[in-house]
């Protein structure tokens, strides 16, 4: 069944954003940075999901595109389903258009794929699923 | 403990965006008119969260407003919170900026307020808590 992994949100700096979520008693338990992306990641648990604050470490990377063109904000919204292949099956089958047309594989070995904005309603959406013990 | 209540996306059409979803195994279990915001509310349960799909009743609406500026996409997110009134006062004594300085009380009782974009990275941010028994 799916539910919402996490909650990707845009920010210029990490240190400045942190405080506002602190006085929701809301707090950063790790942070990594993943150089492919060029993205700083800050987690914070939000019962069982999360928020990622996602600050830039470059202007010119996916992130650091959105501040310049949008502001902070919302970046990306993920799911968490139980059976990635066959929603990504599903989601082709349907012409939904996808970023890439593969699943893969990110930190800790969890496997996702993007949907396009213009197919999920505006809003960049993720699809994810835990590593699979075996791969 | 907070946790995130629901994800209201804006969208032109409610009968046009629901396939989407529709085809991620997520279904409209309910649908309702608020009529002082002048919107139609689509409710889509994922887990123990929800995303809420936003149509807009008029152009000048709070919701048709933001589709003509931003287009679709993600309008609010809403964190649950068990003691909102301890919540707004302390977002007021570090200066957060709120779209309203008072608790409102919505749909079926339960009780909000927002705050603005400026001061929850860039994110309209829905503060809620359940209905109170004895209100």
């Amino acid at each position: 069944m799916a539910k919402i992994d996490h909650l990707g949100i845009a920010v210029r700096s990490i240190a400045a954003a942190r405080g506002f979520y602190e006085s929701l008693d809301l707090h950063i338990v790790q942070q990594e940075t993943i150089e492919h992306e060029q993205v700083r990641v800050a987690m914070i648990p939000v019962d069982e999901s999360r928020i990622e604050l996602l600050e830039p470490m470059a202007e010119d990377s996916p992130v650091g595109r959105f501040l310049a063109k949008r502001g902070e904000g919302l970046h990306h919204v993920a799911l968490h389903v139980d059976d990635i292949s066959s929603t990504l099956e599903e989601l082709k089958a349907k012409g939904a258009r996808l970023i890439s047309d593969e699943i893969q594989i990110g930190a800790g070995g969890h496997l996702y794929f993007f949907v396009h904005p213009s197919s999920a309603g505006g809003v960049l959406l993720e699809i994810c699923q835990d590593p699979i013990a075996d791969v």
